[in-house]
């Protein structure tokens, strides 16, 4: 759909070149790693919070939907613009504005990549806790919007644990600050932490005020190999009962081993599971952790302990756990992809009822992921192809979400919910929950232009 | 103002022997820390979940204030029920509903004391963070509402970073869930946030899932002397920008030194200021650890570093800290208690401005707190009698906020707005954060029962 004429005339007075309309470069904005698509009707490239605050305000006169962009890695269609529209791009207004490590403190804009920030604070000695395995590529308001995690969570927090303050403008076209440059604060109502994990559908973040962690000065991978996921899912339970919380804690079955021995060669051994461990902290102090972490560990099941012998073998192990995801991608195209979370100490019944529902529905299930946090990427692989897998794709994917739900656990741990996981939403949330998101919602955005048909249910 | 009949004997329904409309009880519902007093019409003391739900509908219904109390510790006339109606005192609603060590959480009703919890957890080697100075008198309830705090925060957080799941009843009588029994979630907006440190306006909190810490397998309590108070204030900025998190990193004036001194003895020392600081993790890592500390504690103006000799210094040190707020409140009867917080690096040119605001205003000004978070507790000293500091009083804290303002800080740390900094805010926030704080609250709370005349102004 075309944009309206005084709309476009408008859009044009606020970005000049940084419009576009050609629809080629539109088709480009409308996709994302959920392989969702839909074009919007203009791509527009703030630099500039007032820039943003013109934006909001010509979209809201127009009823005009507006769909924030960082980098379009996220995984659940949160960038796909269903209704049209105007895509603004935030991968231009990228500036870090400080790095104040005597208050552990970073302003950033909201473009910056979240691999940039990590090496711009590296030699200051700092660095911020969310570390995406899409680091490099993922933008921090990206990250901020669906309060991305990645393996260091299980020890330093997501977004909302490490964000001080934020700049916005709400669906309104109303501008804010919400939050503070101090550490603490009990100020009224908590904007930033409503606006963190929002997917863009209050307001648009345009400055955040982010807090840092000093870098441990030590580090050391460890991995253990254990006979079957059962087994490796009770030790994560007994890791995270004792005192010593390690930085990584990542789970592999065995075909996620399988695949990862592909592309990390022979340092990744053959088992029934393996747990990737790391632990920082002083250098004199790691033995003591690592001995603490290994009496955890042992137990039923356990094949093999040992200490990464090597950088190389620290990297490959890494390597491989990185690669899994694009891994899965290339051989079962048709892969569904979800983040569950459930309490550590249930992972064993996840795990176990993980395999039941793989076998009862004929669907191979790979999982791997943040198990510190209990957050399992659970992949359903099947093939289009073959009509009875596509027919049980979806009643095995309703289970496998009844199964975390009775285990108290919920539908995303990092992924967000996006335009893929909004019609289960009423499933994890109490309908009185949902029914004040909408409500707040309508106070932020009252004509519902930001990130229509995304997060809360029709 | 006596409740009408029906309202009385709908109470009288739900809560039995457990409302009281004895004035002589309902006075002592009617005041706290802050020495504001009013009485309310009725006291009711819940014990469940589904009495909260009846009691939140009954007094809509009959439009009527509702104020949730727990042990009404708090500074700031935030249970003062200024308006009359009913006030909900949750001390007798004080299980511990699942300790649960495997996952790192545990489930409490509000009414539950901070150091009961506490106790409770010690044995399974846990804790849960926020550690208010009063956390023997005061509840969980009433933590998460004022988002309190306490030494511990420098490192280890307050009720926001600290807390999972809530369960609560809105102003609106509709009863929800908000968060989860994991550690990580990204489905939907953050209702557990926003109820933290929204001072019971926004619903009443039935229910709370904490995350519990390891506790730590060994401390160290240090201290560290200066000549005068900017250049403690200095340290205390270096000391943040290394790598060894304090657990604790406390300030104390001159002044506050010297009554320290009152209650602790010969083993506080006479100073121009003082810095009390913890660090802890495992004992092998501590000698480091302090060492860290140690380097950037020194300084111009250092006149002594150490470690505390004995159990019994270290007692004596903490307890010294911890009668600070009695003892301020018993040599000036007319105190006025700030709680301001300023970025760290700041700390310096507060401390110095705050001497400066003393010798304008001729009013003593007293000053202490976790200046780890650069947080500081200013008590404004006055005498009602002097009519020369009564006049100036006003003026002198209108100053002091003006100062933190400049200094990129805000009103509270850790004690919240309440009744008395309520008509302050307006200076602290922006008119659109307030605004959208106005919306929020008519969408919980529509006819504005909960806790009225508080935080928010007019
Ligand atoms: C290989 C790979 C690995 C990944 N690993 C992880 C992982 O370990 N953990 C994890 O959590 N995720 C992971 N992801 C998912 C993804 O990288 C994250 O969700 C990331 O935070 C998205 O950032 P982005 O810049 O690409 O945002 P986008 O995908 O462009 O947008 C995501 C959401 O943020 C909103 N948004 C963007 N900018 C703003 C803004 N300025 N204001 C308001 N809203 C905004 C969008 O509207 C959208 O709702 C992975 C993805 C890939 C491809
Ligand atoms: C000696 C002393 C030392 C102190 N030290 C500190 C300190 O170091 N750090 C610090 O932060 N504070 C400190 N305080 C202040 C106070 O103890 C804290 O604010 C504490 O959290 C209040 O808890 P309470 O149970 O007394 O709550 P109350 O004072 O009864 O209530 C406080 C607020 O919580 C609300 N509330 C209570 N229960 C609920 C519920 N179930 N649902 C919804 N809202 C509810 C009330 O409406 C009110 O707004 C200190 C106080 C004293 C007297």
């Amino acid at each position: 759909m075309a944009l309206a004429p005084p709309l476009r005339a408008s859009l044009a007075d606020i970005f000049g070149a940084a419009l576009s309309t050609d629809p080629a470069e539109c088709l480009v904005y409308g996709y994302d790693n959920s392989r969702r698509q839909a074009a919007p009707d203009a791509v527009v490239f703030p630099q500039t919070h007032e820039q943003v605050v013109a934006l909001v305000r010509t979209c809201r006169a127009a009823r005009t939907p507006l769909v924030a962009r960082g980098r379009g890695t996220n995984t659940t269609g949160a960038t796909v613009p269903v209704a049209g529209g105007v895509v603004a791009s935030f991968e231009r207004m990228n500036r870090v504005l400080r790095l104040d490590p005597a208050n552990r403190l970073a302003v950033v804009e909201p473009g910056v990549l979240n691999g940039d920030l990590q090496t711009a604070l590296k030699p200051l000695g700092f660095f911020w806790a969310p570390d995406p395995t899409s680091s490099p590529y993922c933008s921090i308001g990206g990250n901020l919007a669906c309060n991305s995690a990645g393996p260091r969570t299980v020890k330093y927090g997501a977004p909302r644990e490490n964000t001080l303050g934020l700049r916005a403008v709400a669906g309104s076209g109303e501008e804010f600050r919400a939050g503070y440059y101090t550490s603490k604060g009990a100020t009224g109502y908590d904007l930033t932490r409503l606006l963190i994990g929002a997917e863009g559908t209050l307001a648009l973040i345009t400055e955040a005020t982010l807090k840092l962690t000093p870098l441990p000065a030590a580090k050391r991978v460890l991995r253990a190999t254990y006979s079957g996921i059962e087994a490796a899912a009770a030790a994560v339970s007994r890791i995270m009962a004792q005192p010593v919380t390690p930085c990584a804690l990542e789970f592999l079955d065995d075909e996620a081993l399988r695949l990862a021995r592909r592309h990390g060669g022979e340092a990744i051994p053959v088992a029934g599971a393996m747990l990737l461990i790391e632990v920082d902290g002083e250098a004199d102090f790691l033995p003591a952790a690592e001995q603490s972490v290994a009496r955890a560990a042992a137990g039923e099941g356990l094949l093999e302990w040992r200490s990464a012998a090597n950088a190389a073998e620290v990297d490959s192990l890494w390597a491989a756990r990185k690669a899994l995801s694009p891994a899965l991608r290339s051989i079962a195209p048709m892969k569904i992809n979800e983040d569950v979370v459930v309490p550590v100490s249930r992972l064993p019944q996840l795990i176990a009822g993980l395999k039941q529902i793989s076998e009862k529905y004929k669907i191979p299930i790979v999982n791997f992921g943040h198990a510190g946090n209990g957050n399992i990427h659970v992949n359903l692989l099947y093939r289009p192809e073959d009509p009875a897998q596509a027919a049980a794709a979806p009643g095995c994917l309703a289970a496998v979400f009844d199964l975390v739900l009775a285990l108290d656990g919920t539908l995303s741990g990092e992924h967000g919910i996006g335009l893929v996981k909004r019609e289960f939403l009423p499933r994890a949330l109490d309908p009185v929950s949902l029914e004040l998101m909408r409500r707040i919602k309508a106070q932020f955005d009252p004509d519902g232009i930001l990130n229509p048909g995304k997060l809360l249910p029709d």
